[in-house]
């Protein structure tokens, strides 16, 4: 830190850069790439005070022979789990991974409010199971009690104005539809500080067979996921907070064991590795569901012991879904003016490739001079260092990063020729016009090789950290 | 999060409140309550810009009786090392654990530097060693090529301007003393972004004779050290970057083994426990001297084996001491508007609650509710949660915390009550003047219990995170 530093220090004059508008990413999608087979809505139902905003969106599963739809999740793995995580996992174990019903409410996390915050998701649950078609068949025979998956995220501490919520997952059944614009109103009511839905949808196509995906996320703060499979081991009832929710449904045939596979796969690629303030929530939650309704003559669900090959396209195809899904909250992220992409490569493993860009991608000092839009390497090469790597699986020594093998380069993302800025351990003589030119532009990369330590490589994407986050989070509650 | 607090975000409203000043926390102290034999000096030799800030100070441990002098080192974890820390780590392990000098710049981190930046280190200690009175005895008669320690902080990827340091270590002679004016002098040569010296002094006694402690140290920003050991095993020569530096001094005699043992104890309670932004350097480093001069008389020096007792005064004396200048690194960290003592007890372990402790105290959320003055729990709860604990001795299960047994506290400094925020997971109904009342206060306490896993208790020390923050590193180098 140079002299005339100091001096800056003292004088503190701010400049700031507002986050930019964000509209442009929601736009409307053709009817035609939506997954068939579900019906949706979204309505103000009075948990937020603004009669405009929406706060509860159902979604249902209705195939046209009413068979079951496999489900799947992913829960945060926070210590703190709030009741509608608690309650979400108890009925996909019941139900071993079938549910035909997803219920959002927005603006109340139901997190810490005990026994009450219990029986609040319960109530959620059954008033849309009440929705549902009657089911004309179920897994071997045997009747599901639920068929309903809940999320909330909001505030914390404070009970859900659960009558209101009920009347309104009653009254939301006369606008259930399979319109872009149902679609578009679910997306809106799992909105906190999100500044637009985010909703996507595209068609792909597993062994000549046409499916379609849809999603929707929400999340602007508290985003740094790391989410887990759905499992029989939780703590006890009693928990908090909120953020990163996303729910996608497709018209394919997955049986529930693969889909949950193929989900923690993709989860892991996408929300598991996205941050724009490396902060764990205690509700973060994707769902899938998968209803088959796109052929309903083809009877066999992708499996991944049965089927690899479709399980394999199927998989790649959900995890390039998710990803689209989860970039879009960090674009959205609280304050953030850029999009940045951090690739690791030459690491020992993807766990090692994946932890050292989550902690370039939370870095405070590599955040901030990305919000400078000033190249500084050393921050970068700081906050890789810090990763402590995994043993060598064959002496089980330390595997120590060779500071001569570690390359860093900045590229652009309009296609122009990248510019390294630290090669083999040396400093490029580095044209800060260029640097600048780049960095002024809201996408680009920050790519760090490791220099041979292995073939792991891995994928971040994160924010610049601004006067905006500080003032957003500063008087969250006031 | 509310609807009303998306309307917040759009509105982006920015108010701050700058950080105050810290001069009062420099002051003069009686010479003393400084160890004996001791010379030190700092001056400007030109590394920085403006001709009054000091940049190179000087340190001689000059006991009367020629004995050699104890020394310890603590350093970053960093797998990219700087260059003063290979070469400092060098020395010490070929003294086995003397030396007489310590050579510090700041202005320069002689970092990523390649071979240069090597030579340069060396040429620092050979320019202190000559400054050394010719030792009267060394260890086992043997006469140590080296006997200087080096530090360096500031900018990156520069070369030092070599002959100018080296000029001003030359020119130090002149101006070394034992006067609190050059205990002062060294101790503005180390400052960089920091806004006053960092100078500390006590007296203390062990088995009956007093012996006293001094030290200095510096930094602001890049602040979250993890040192280990001064150790044989170091990355290849090749590194970067800058920021926590220390040096204690003492006049006790304590053997080289202790001295280090000792150190890492008081290190890991002190400078292992601070964040201002959760970035650990590549730099970081705490040097300890100990030189016997206080009772010459007394040939028996302080050792862990032969002498427990004496050992754990001095260990705990060490200790505070280093706690002491640690939180002023706190106090002075960029932005800074909040001094909070973040407390975990009933973790599994010291360790448990010392990684609790730390995320709770680089968390994003947390820091701006600090800056915010807002008693924000709900923020506290999800970074301890999301921190995995060390699984049971007993069964090797993950311990998991239970929610109905965690508590959280904000405590006053002033001795006024403390103020319940959840007890046993149930939200307390907070009486938000009162949290107000202790929030704008400049000191105050978090104490998170969780519930009686164990006795494992930390503490560590933060700082909140505010638009100062953001404005001094988004344009550091700009």
């Amino acid at each position: 830190m140079s002299s005339s530093h100091v001096v800056k220090r003292l004088a503190s004059t701010f400049t700031q850069r507002p986050s930019p508008p964000k509209g442009h990413l929601h736009f409307p999608q053709p009817s035609s790439t939506f997954p068939k087979g579900y019906v949706l809505t979204g309505l103000h139902a009075g948990v937020k005070k603004v009669a405009e905003k929406l706060d509860v969106a159902v979604i249902l599963s209705t195939p046209p022979d009413g068979k079951p739809t496999a489900a799947a999740a992913c829960f945060t793995r926070n210590a703190f789990k709030a009741a509608p995580v608690l309650v979400s996992n108890d009925i996909l174990k019941r139900n071993g991974g079938y549910v035909r019903g997803v219920v959002v409410n927005s603006g109340c996390a139901n997190a810490v409010t005990g026994k009450q915050g219990m029986e609040d998701a319960w109530a959620m649950v059954r008033e849309t199971d009440a929705l549902l078609p009657a089911s004309a068949s179920t897994e071997g025979g045997k009747k599901f009690e639920h068929e309903t998956l809940v999320m909330s995220t909001g505030v914390i501490g404070q009970t859900l104005p659960i009558s209101k919520i009920l009347s309104g997952i009653q009254a939301s059944k006369s606008t259930l539809s399979s319109d872009f614009s149902a679609w578009e109103r679910a997306a809106k009511a799992f909105m906190t500080t999100d500044t637009f839905p985010k909703l996507r949808s595209r068609v792909f196509t597993v062994g000549g067979v046409e499916y379609r995906l849809a999603g929707m996320d929400k999340g602007a703060g508290m985003i740094h996921p790391d989410m887990g499979p759905a499992s029989t081991s939780f703590s006890t009832p009693k928990q908090l907070h909120a953020t990163l929710l996303g729910c996608i449904m497709t018209d394919a045939a997955v049986t529930p064991r693969s889909l949950q596979s193929a989900l923690m796969y993709a989860v892991d690629r996408s929300f598991n590795s996205i941050s724009v303030d490396g902060e764990m929530s205690t509700n973060d939650s994707i769902y899938l569901l998968a209803n088959g309704a796109a052929a309903p003559q083809n009877s066999v669900p992708i499996d991944e012991e049965t089927d690899p090959e479709r399980y394999e396209v199927f998989k790649k195809e959900l995890t390039d879904f998710a990803a689209d899904l989860a970039k879009l909250v960090v674009r959205d992220g609280e304050g953030a003016t850029k999009f940045v992409t951090v690739t690791v490569k030459g690491a020992p493993s993807y766990k090692d490739a994946h932890s050292v860009a989550s902690r370039i991608s939370t870095s405070a000092l590599v955040k901030t001079a990305l919000y400078g839009e000033d190249a500084n390497w050393g921050r970068i090469l700081a906050a890789t260092g810090s990763v402590p790597l995994s043993p060598s699986l064959t002496t089980g020594e330390p595997t120590v990063i060779d500071p001569t093998k570690v390359s860093v380069t900045i590229v652009p993302a309009d296609g122009t020729a990248p510019l390294p800025v630290l090669v083999n351990g040396e400093p490029e003589n580095v044209d800060e016009d260029r640097a600048k030119e780049i960095m002024t532009q809201e996408d680009f990369e920050l790519l760090v090789d490791l220099g041979g330590l292995g073939d792991g490589e891995a994928q971040y994407w994160t924010c610049d950290f601004s006067y905006e986050y500080v003032s957003i989070n500063g008087d969250y509650r006031s």
